[in-house]
């Protein structure tokens, strides 16, 4: 079975990968689906799924023990509830059959089932660009503003796989590749990765 | 042109990856062929080249400022003249056409050229299975020392790149492509990387 899970930092065109990728390798790819799969299946908007799901859970954590503990104690029960579906969602995916899972601890989740795991990275600029292409002509943010995205969601990425697993989010001895793409165009490394991942497998 | 430059962790298989690269590719890979030809220019002995090739020259240096500094500097002079002339012989085999250049800072000495750069990592345990299965009968090591043999010369490459550059040895951004080798055949994985290089450098 071929599962490939793409961890990846804001901006670096991770998600754009792991879609081209699974296009390229004709196989599904799973990012937002996990989402709307959940949101579907628990009756909730996926506004609030979306929102809990990549977040450090720490945050609904009552600030101050023993005061209005029970509203904040529901709310984190209802989110660790979340996490769990999605968790139980990405691995009924995986074990459907080949596929690229990004983000969401997919790598730690599907252990058992011998992921090539890859970490899709850039240097600042590089983000800051696809950051800037990609946004709405509506949109405007400005470069401080992209910075602070870029590395507010990453602080969250991180801290929520640290909430899982003692292995730290974007540490390359927790994947199999890392692949920079500083300055790259992603449709140009795809047959590269495509090739990487057929011969990774070929050879199990 | 096609330079690649290797940087890894002692008993990754680095090496080996560089040297069956080159050859998947067709051109030269330089390694210890470096020293030799440093050694032959400037009439030294090929182990004392070796020596200070990778390491870090400010152990050279004398601990007592004042004390015995004429011999000290002296050995320092040598030193620093050994890594000039390598470095000097790097940038010239870089110049005459694509190949594969393994450590030595060759990453960051080419750099206008413009090289993909490599690092090669893996975890502990199948680091200490390649340096057991390649050492010779005769030699009998502890895991110990092994471990500690490990260590010591990736702590003397990281210082040793550390006293050129502001880049540090391992950091996975200053390298475009990370490859784990854990529990992996080097061969194996040959053909996948040769296919990445290809792609990177026909997009150019």
């Amino acid at each position: 079975m071929r599962i490939i899970t793409i961890s990846r930092e804001f901006g670096s065109g991770g998600r754009e990968l792991g879609k081209r990728l699974a296009e390229t390798l004709g196989i599904p790819c799973y990012d937002h689906e996990i989402i709307d799969m959940v949101a579907n299946r628990y009756g909730l908007d996926k506004n609030y799924v979306s929102h809990v799901s990549e977040k450090d859970i720490r945050v609904f954590y009552p600030s101050t023990i023993g005061h209005r503990l029970m509203t904040n104690s529901s709310v984190l029960q209802q989110s660790v509830k979340i996490a769990a579906a999605q968790h139980e969602m990405i691995r009924q995916l995986a074990l459907q059959g080949d596929c690229v899972i990004v983000g969401r601890c997919a790598d730690v989740l599907c252990r058992d089932m011998h992921p090539l795991n890859i970490f899709v990275y850039a240097d600042r600029l590089s983000k800051l660009q696809r950051c800037e292409t990609r946004a709405d002509e509506s949109e405007h943010f400005s470069e401080k503003e992209i910075f602070r995205k870029m590395k507010q969601i990453d602080k969250e990425r991180a801290a929520y796989r640290e909430l899982f697993t003692e292995e730290k989010w974007g540490k390359k001895e927790f994947y199999h590749l890392c692949i920079n793409t500083s300055g790259k165009e992603i449709k140009t490394l795809i047959p590269a990765v495509a090739a990487y991942v057929n011969i990774w497998f070929g050879q199990d």
